[in-house]
């Protein structure tokens, strides 16, 4: 049996030096991290072939042997990672509001660490560098808990980067893994409250699902994102086009790709044609309503077809009578992540954007925008499809919490 | 039994309404409220004393009697409040940030309200009116749950708020009240996921915990504070005495009043006659350790003293060899609400307010400060001792969440 809690406890003394870190110190250890993954990438490499091979062996699919594979390149754009966060802004010691009030009391509200975060995440092992990282700068001891497919992988890097982090300063326990070998090690961090500050899931909808449901510890929920496109009446049709092509097909596997097309009474006519050629000239099945089950290749649309975020090249498409069809469709499927509006009405530009409850609503632009890097925040631990603390994506702000500082000089009520 | 997720689906819908109210609709209905409820004062009075017999008949002490029971001028107090709600400014369409993005996308994050909040909450029924307003106000539908002692003052309430608001244009299922006739109620609020965005429990401990532990619903944890003051060896002893007396008698059924008092060994020998002396004066009593408890009266503290929230004039009080000692015992004992020191030396009011974790840390100054009249927010739902989303006093910007508007004009990526 792991002990995860004895881990936490690490965590939490750690977090204390961790909190109080200058953002230099903080700065440094990065740029050491990252050199220290590509002098020692032959050690990475290593342990990373045997989780090839192990995944090999074991008949994974090969495109998900694809992403838990590390080559140098690889190992080069996690430490790359790591040195622009050493270049982004300290949040902990920011004041976010202060005021003197009327007796004289000074108040401010200052940025600080939540303490101990813990990842529990899927897939490639470069999560595992940049979750170290952004825990490191905003100030939080990180507990790694990532997928037994990459142990070897996570191991091997957690271990450089903790003796990185120590040579800089900070406690080598600001930066922990925790074993992949059973799911219990799941179960006790999101049982851990008290020692662990907030769980960030990411990966799948099931293991989403199930962290959020049976943690005590709080949890932000990330990335399930059924993204509708709608295109309204007043659109552009070619500007429309380019944006259900590219919003469906530019990038698959990820939450802010569009999973399904919502198409205006008005121009299905001249619209359905062309959106059918189009994205099935990319190579995309389109699950349809009856209006476009008409067109030659789409399939028929199942009725969970709507709820689904498939993540391929495969999308659902339906027409609607008018706005209020659409926002009633996307109120019933939306996840809360992205939709997307093509027009070139004013009105319904503001009504959809107002009614529409999701964490990101883009006018005139490809779904595929809803990413912290493209929103200018440098760093992205995830995206956030809760209301609770954060919503969309998560830079380094998000991972922190606030407290408020008073000094007075003898003031009592 | 009841139907909680219908009172909830209701909710939601006229969450929406609700939702894109402006604020001089939002402002005129809490004008109504509170016009309403001076009106209908005999209504309120009438239904309030059914419970106030009931509670007397059923044996309750005369204090939590005393709380139950309205008044005209409790009632107009309450009204109050509401025309208080309707002068401060409105959190919903607040842009947080924005900026235009490299490529030209136009990004804005806008204050949202969550949408369904539900309240559970003990006592007072002036609690119901407060949550209904600043739920309106904040643009989010209102599920209370009161407490079943007050059931019928909470029922008048709730029937003339939901007239009020109704004629004022906004649907009168943006307040609902939930059944106080069962736990079960509770029980169904915590379950419903996806229904209610938000849980905010107010009450006793033992409430909070449950609700933090059972609820998928995500929540706001509340209010509990074991609250210490540690006079450090550089503090003027005479603010000290001023401060520990405040701090613990001001009001003392308060989460912010002080429950612990830790006195630096080097000012011991002259500052506990004064403190014990000034306390006992002001009907207090102390739980101290040895040291204290040579003092006549000092009651020896037992080992849970020091981890309890009297609500009463009771306090545990303990010397510490220094500021690490303080912090060790604060780091131990404390729930994250309010902490206080008092000191003349800047480096030590540094390092506490540096390493103290907790949602208010002050300096030279009572607990008692942390409230959100005090801070100048005008309106509080509760004091939130987590650390997601809320922490400290929470006004009407905490009743809300953001969403992300991104405006371009065809772009893709």
């Amino acid at each position: 049996m792991s002990d995860v809690a004895g881990l936490a406890r690490r965590a939490r003394v750690a977090s204390r030096d961790l909190a109080l870190a200058t953002r230099a110190t903080k700065d440094a250890a990065l740029q050491a991290m990252a050199d220290a993954l590509e002098e020692h990438d032959d050690e990475v490499l290593a342990a990373n072939a045997d989780d090839v091979r192990r995944a090999e062996d074991a008949g994974t699919e090969p495109h998900l042997v694809d992403r838990l594979r590390l080559t140098p390149d690889r190992v080069g754009a996690m430490a790359d990672g790591l040195r622009e966060l050493a270049a982004l802004p300290d949040p902990v010691g920011e004041v976010v509001r202060g005021s003197t009030l009327a007796n004289g009391l000074e108040l401010r509200q200052v940025r600080v660490p939540f303490g101990v975060v813990g990842l529990i995440y899927e897939g490639r092992p470069n999560v595992t560098v940049d979750a170290a990282g952004i825990c490191l700068k905003s100030g939080n001891a990180a507990l790694l808990r990532g997928s037994s497919s990459a142990a070897s992988s996570n191991s091997a890097l957690v271990e450089i980067l903790r003796v990185a982090v120590d040579a800089a300063g900070i406690p080598a326990d600001a930066v922990q893994l925790v074993p992949a070998d059973s799911r219990d090690t799941v179960k006790e961090l999101m049982r851990a409250r008290g020692l662990v500050d907030v769980l960030v899931p990411r990966g799948g909808a099931g293991l989403i699902r199930s962290v959020v449901e049976e943690s005590t510890v709080p949890v932000i929920e990330t990335g399930v994102g059924n993204c509708h496109v709608y295109v309204d009446a007043a659109a552009d049709l070619d500007m429309a086009l380019v944006i259900v092509v590219n919003a469906k097909t530019q990038r698959t596997s990820v939450c802010n790709a569009a999973e399904s097309l919502l198409v205006h009474a008005g121009v299905a006519d001249e619209f359905l044609p062309r959106v059918v050629a189009a994205l099935q000239e990319a190579g995309v099945t389109i699950h349809g309503d009856p209006a476009f089950a008409s067109y030659d290749g789409v399939v028929a649309a199942e009725d969970d077809d709507f709820g689904r975020e498939y993540l391929s090249l495969d999308i659902s498409a339906a027409v609607v009578p008018d706005l209020d069809g659409a926002l009633d469709h996307i109120r019933r499927y939306s996840t809360g992540h992205t939709e997307a509006i093509v027009t070139g009405d004013q009105r319904a530009a503001r009504r959809f954007t107002a009614e529409v409850d999701a964490a990101a609503v883009l006018v005139n632009a490809s779904t595929r925008f809803t990413d912290g890097g493209e929103f200018g925040f440098g760093a992205e631990i995830g995206i956030s499809t809760q209301k609770l603390h954060a919503r969309g994506p998560m830079g380094l702000p998000e991972m922190t919490t606030t407290k408020y500082v008073v000094t007075g000089d003898g003031h009592v009520r």
